[in-house]
């Protein structure tokens, strides 16, 4: 096990209503006026913006807005959100939606306790000192931003995707009503299902020996991510089956299940790529890549994948050909991925064979030309991974 | 699943020289005097108190002290913590040691910014609005009190025993290194473990339905404590094992396993009358009672316990019969605090059976008249509970 830090201070309020107590939650944190951040407007047609700006008004807080932040949230939104939050004396951000929502909620949170532009946190060139009070209310179980440290937000002068990792990015509250997440759309609920898998996936394989407990708790929360998903596929408004993926996606993303150990991101860096170029949701990307980079890593330690194949999955373990176990929960990871009606190749995300090498050539950035850690990348391997993403069902290839 | 808050502020430093942080640590926070708080010495003669003032001189952080903290921690002792944080104007507490120790560290942090008598709040009489900054050092992997928002005082003037769960009662950070448990003799070491996993326990058999993800979490945390314990029983200096039980029995008291379930407790209720009489440590006693309790109340769920017993036991299930499924699991809980050296019965622990009906009385003390929330336990129950104990394998008793 490595040494770690672990720290979630936000306040998780879980459960039917929750959303009624971001009056009393603002107020009790010193807030006296809310900037509330939202999406493309989902959150008005279902009635949550009126229910909260009642619990809001009745605990005497007050209220402006800003709407239509878009997937991949770009930087316009974050400036106009600081000016207004100055302009109406704002001195607390209250964000509902997705990931974008609460990710541009983080960056303005940033930016109202800073003199300069914000974007300078996100560039390198300053340190952030202080943020506003931020709660969160997250309507999409996928990115986990509601208890993670990190916001992504795109220059749009240069569309520069940059990400910020702190620990003031996490917010004070979230209020997590799994009511809310009813009338999420199939498409979307299945995104969000593979993109919380993928945060325990890029977690869970590692090199770092010795991590039993973690591997163990993330074995947990992958069997109940997999458990849960069919039924609420099925029933979009399954009570129990939504309350699991929606706390299912917290613990996913706030480091529960990876501290102490190293962890990859190998297919999410790659997957940035490929959403970037064809503008593809991120669930949709990684349902591609995953078992692609599955099939080409797993060589590297085939007993923990035969592990993966056997807890996660429940395949008989072969001891006599462990490699045999591993490549079942391999097509049990992308067999499932499926079954949510997620892509399974390059091409069903609009995607072109022949994009291969510039798209790898743009992943690897880092100093020493690889990305990864179970196993680094260089271009040669993450262009190997993109055609085998291409095939129907990446065997034929690895075969 | 039932409606949560989880809330867990506290700054989690993890793994070798973590106690080296404590003068940034309390710097940052705004300490510029810390009372450092600790049990019977050990952590002068491991070097530990050393060590963790240094690192507050080099931060410019002064300090006084307070040590003497004994198990069930006395009143008396915060009494003169608060004084002496007064007179030297202490702004911060640093305990270091067991779970007494802390938990003094907590009152003490809440009766320095008090003008009234600290009991008020473990007496109902006040209810706390603000704590004096508290970090912990722990140093014995067992009560939890690390991450938990209890603190259990005894009041000498009648020896009251009360207990306090408040959001302010979570220290702000907790300086963990496994090495800091090596020189934990056996008997401690196994207490410990034994505790921890009756915190789980505590919270993992329950009536609340559509539990899958927190009874998979639990499960995962279980095995791993089962895993490790030998390990550490063998070579007090394994890091591996230290470091899996020190971070488990954070996990298993913080509630991370607890969220949105009804949870038990009387097999603590019950511990918590005979180590009172019989001045035994807290985990031998549980060890004595779990299995009773487990014997006695499994029939009210057969398919939980069944669960239990595969899940974490690697027990066969019995389809036909899974009595005998959940029967083995109980039996291997027993099996499993005897190899440790843990008591299996009363007599082991100096109690006498002709005690058994006042012990009883002493339990229920709730207005209904029982206690526990999986099984209620009357009196009556309670004493065959604790009749169950007195054998020395239970299962005679129970057949």
């Amino acid at each position: 096990m490595e040494n770690f830090t672990f720290y979630s201070p936000t306040r998780f309020v879980f459960g039917r209503g929750a959303e009624l107590r971001a009056g009393e939650l603002v107020r009790s944190l010193g807030g006296t006026r809310a900037l509330i951040v939202y999406g493309g407007g989902s959150v008005k047609r279902s009635g949550l913006y009126d229910r909260v700006v009642a619990s809001l008004q009745a605990a005497g807080v007050g209220h402006c807005e800003i709407g239509g932040v878009l997937p991949n949230p770009r930087s316009g939104l974050v400036y106009a959100g600081i000016d207004l939050a100055r302009r109406e004396g704002a001195d607390f951000v209250l964000s509902m939606g997705g990931g974008s929502a609460i990710d541009t909620g983080k960056a303005i949170a940033l930016g109202m306790r800073y003199a300069g532009d914000f974007w300078d946190f996100f560039c390198g060139k300053a340190t952030p000192a202080a943020a506003a009070p931020h709660g969160v209310i997250p309507t999409l179980p996928a990115a986990g931003s509601e208890g993670s440290n990190s916001c992504v937000i795109t220059q749009e002068d240069g569309m520069l995707k940059r990400g910020l990792n702190i620990d003031l990015n996490r917010p004070l509250f979230a209020l997590m009503n799994p009511e809310l997440t009813f009338t999420l759309p199939p498409y979307q609920t299945a995104c969000g299902i593979v993109d919380m898998l993928s945060h325990v996936l890029e977690r869970y394989f590692t090199d770092t020996p010795d991590v039993d407990l973690t591997d163990r708790m993330a074995e947990a929360l992958m069997r109940s991510i997999v458990a849960a998903a069919p039924a609420a596929m099925r029933d979009p408004a399954d009570y129990e089956a939504r309350a699991t993926l929606l706390w299912a996606g917290t613990l996913a993303h706030n480091d529960s299940v990876g501290v102490g150990r190293e962890q990859d991101w190998s297919s999410h860096r790659i997957g940035h790529e490929l959403s970037a170029r064809y503008d593809c949701a991120h669930g949709a990307v990684l349902s591609v890549l995953f078992p692609a980079w599955m099939r080409y890593v797993y060589r590297h330690d085939v007993m923990r994948f035969a592990q993966y194949a056997s807890r996660v999955w429940g395949v008989e373990m072969n001891f006599a050909h462990p490699e045999t176990t591993a490549l079942a929960g391999i097509a049990r990871t992308a067999a499932f991925f499926a079954s949510l009606g997620m892509p399974r190749t390059l091409a069903q995300l609009g995607a072109d064979e022949a994009d291969i090498p510039t798209l790898a050539a743009g992943v690897v950035r880092a100093p020493d030309g690889t990305c990864g850690r179970f196993v680094r990348l260089d271009t040669e391997a993450i262009e190997a991974i993109l055609r085998l993403a291409a095939q129907s069902d990446g065997e034929e290839a690895f075969k």
